[in-house]
């Protein structure tokens, strides 16, 4: 185990970290609140412990091993939200730790579960940590789920790169770095744009930028407690419901539409299956919303959309509170928690392109039983799937499902209604953000009690690092040599 | 298409369910009451157009192809409800069709929901005839699964016969016709013993062999509104669990076990499994149950193990309302509802050998990401599981949860509560009986709608038949030549 080197990458990032809070400083010191001294402490103690891990692991051999690929990954959110937690206990917004901690790997995680019921009382600082934090994550996720993971052998993009041979068009870059910066340009140019259209909306600017921020990382903080129904401006909502769409994308997509190549994008097989499900459940929730209400059809049709893209791209703002539709519309919603957004993006949950393959496989598993003998690839793309990926899929949806079932059931123990129990376990493992019941978009998780956010805390990593990544950390078989 | 055979074959099964009309006739002589010339009318129609259709294919080519096969699985199924609801509709014991087919769907699909209110005000013949369409209903599943679909490739058998090489020292004759004669002999000898012990135990001896009938096709049908908690013996509560839990192990295994091979038994992977899972969830909820409630130690561990073999086993007997339970402990028998028997069982749901091939699977492809170029075979009963299996386990597991969320959403339409949805809907796919909410086991699916009660109706079938059978027919590419 090349613990230097572990050492060293952590304190590379705390020094990330570190410098995330220098600049919420400037922001803290520009609107002169009670909150400036937390960010200078919390600064101060990430850059210091970032300097120590960096000088302690100097001399570290460069070579990372696939255990320490899996430890690194799954340390970084946990420590990142460990020393995320100081502005909120320094400046009081959050003296508790166990909330802090949920508010900090909820905002890590993309999720978007807060604790807070006061949330315009608070310091800008603060509220503009919390957005940071979830653009931070989002970046975190693109770079691992793109560049990253697919080196480990796991996440969505190993369908192009590690598992299927041939030739691999889809690939941004072959070389790390490169496609890392390359996906983060357009990361940083989509905030900017996003951010400039929500300020010519009316936003004030700093609402502008917190939300860009958590819209691009689909993580779904807002500065208010309304959340996007703060905004009645459908200029506003339509905006960040487009912005939603492109983060729910696969970034490499993006790439080739701003190269113009538009015809690669629409073939792509998990994008059309991303809109078809879109258009599909808008088309089904606008048209029960219209019978049940007495509301317009351009209202309902945007209320119905913007639900839905959020809950599918698993970002978790809101304009309206499912849960106060007809109980079928409120079950597809919940239906849509088990979609989440396409491999390669920054949505959480069990992706498009996870859907796309378990349908395929399960009708050809019919098409099998009609003619044993005949091969009968699951195809992706125009490509055949290696079996070894399919299993990898279904095992994944397996472990999806059963953790979700299996926490459901614990977390009775702490909520005892079952609808509350299943809401919460599926939006914190989905990275979503609202759940059902009293954990529904008009309420928060601060009555939850400590084990309960802690439990929802190690839901959040779990689901936002695709499950097997931390999951392998608890396998005898990987601690032996 | 082999049509003649197909009018054949169901032509000789109705003459089947005439002549089991005509011993319910015997039955309702005996008590003399209004119910005798509905079973008159109903054998002299089943006989009938029995003899019809056999007459109608008498020349029949004895070639049964695969299309023919599922084909003939499925129609048996609604056919046999079709005729079965003769009896209720005529003695007006059920007045509405479409009660009286979800009443013979759940008896013959050996589910055990009901639509009765008043079962003790009924008269004997149709409480004789309710359980025989269960006892008959799981002699049909016992054949099917274990003789049948191997040959058509699927079920849980295949694991044995179709698909795995080598020797199959677990089959029990090589030939279809002898495999089915030792195990309805094996149902019958159970059948059997039960109702002597149940007599003995001080049931009248009409209870006694209605129970016997549902207990072995884990039915769950009672003569009673109170179900089993009508009798406060233990020792009624202690022989039916012991009968619930052999009907729901695999009858091969029953065989050896009788031919004194004990050893083969308990080396039997799945059965192990079937054994942990009672123990574990029975300690867990009567340790529950204690904590919680003030009653002795006996009786809870009785309600506990009573209840969890139950609703492990598909059964759906009950002496304790688990809705009045903690609710940790309702969920902990509402994930049980996703097990069910074992392969080769009358049990339905999911089954035990799958749950064990789906953990084992989720848990090497953790090794897998260690050691990506290890070839680690999934392995049960000591030999390794062919890929192709796995897929196929996989694919059903998921159909078979898309299918149940999917359904509990519609469902919400006709249930708006999400609890009682998914416990009707989860219920009737597992065929189990009773559900959560407006369905638990204090209560009946009278007061669901018509159209719901066909849902229901309709997920009892495709449970019953292990969905894939059903499904084939809706692939445009099962009828193409």
């Amino acid at each position: 185990m090349n613990l230097k080197i572990i050492l060293k990458v952590l304190g590379l990032l705390l020094l990330v970290e570190g410098t995330a809070m220098l600049i919420t400083l400037i922001v803290a010191l520009v609107h002169a609140e009670n909150d400036v001294p937390a960010f200078l402490i919390s600064s101060g103690i990430n850059l210091g412990v970032g300097g120590v891990f960096v000088a302690l692991g100097h001399n570290a051999k460069r070579k990372i091993g696939k255990r320490e690929g899996f430890i690194i990954v799954t340390l970084v959110w946990v420590v990142f939200s460990l020393f995320g937690c100081f502005p909120y206990m320094l400046s009081n917004a959050i003296p508790s730790f166990t909330d802090a901690f949920f508010e900090t790997m909820s905002g890590f995680s993309t999720t978007g579960s807060s604790v807070l019921n006061h949330i315009e009382a608070l310091p800008h600082g603060i509220l503009f940590w919390r957005s940071i934090t979830q653009w931070l994550g989002g970046m975190g996720i693109i770079v691992l789920s793109l560049a990253i993971l697919p080196v480990f052998g796991i996440g969505g993009m190993q369908l192009f790169a590690a598992e299927v041979p041939g030739p691999v068009p889809d690939k941004v870059s072959p070389r790390i770095a490169q496609t890392a910066k390359t996906l983060w340009a357009i990361y940083l140019l989509f905030t900017f744009v996003e951010t400039m259209l929500l300020w010519l909306g009316g936003m004030s600017f700093f609402d502008a930028i917190c939300h860009s921020f958590t819209t691009m990382a689909t993580g779904g903080f807002s500065t208010k407690q309304a959340s996007i129904a703060h905004w009645s401006s459908p200029f506003i909502q339509y905006v960040i419901t487009f912005f939603m769409f492109l983060a729910g994308t696969n970034f490499t997509l993006s790439y080739l539409a701003i190269k113009g190549k538009f015809s690669a994008v629409f073939k792509d097989e998990e994008f059309r299956f991303y809109v078809l499900i879109i258009v599909a459940f808008t088309a089904i929730i606008s048209v029960g919303l219209y019978l049940s209400s007495s509301a317009g059809g351009e209202l309902v049709f945007r209320e119905a959309l913007f639900q839905v893209v959020s809950i599918v791209t698993t970002t978790g703002y809101a304009t309206s509170d499912y849960l106060t539709w007809a109980p079928v519309l409120t079950m597809f919603i919940f239906a849509l928690f088990f979609f989440g957004g396409s491999a390669g993006s920054t949505g959480g949950g069990i992706k498009i392109m996870r859907i796309v393959i378990l349908a395929k496989n399960g009708y050809y598993e019919l098409k099998r039983l009609i003619h044993p003998r005949a091969v009968i690839p699951v195809k992706f793309n125009k490509k055949s799937v290696d079996t070894k990926v399919i299993t990898n899929v279904l095992a994944f949806f397996m472990l999806y499902l059963v953790i979700f079932f299996l926490s459901s059931i614990v977390f009775t123990l702490i909520e005892p209604d079952m609808e509350s129990s299943m809401g919460a376990v599926a939006t914190s493992l989905g990275n979503i953000g609202p759940g059902l019941g009293s954990v529904g978009p008009a309420e928060t998780f601060a009555h939850i009690s400590p084990p309960g956010k802690w439990f929802l805390s190690f839901l959040m990593l779990l689901g936002r690092l695709e499950l097997f990544t931390v999951l392998v950390l608890f396998a005898p078989s990987f601690w032996k040599e």
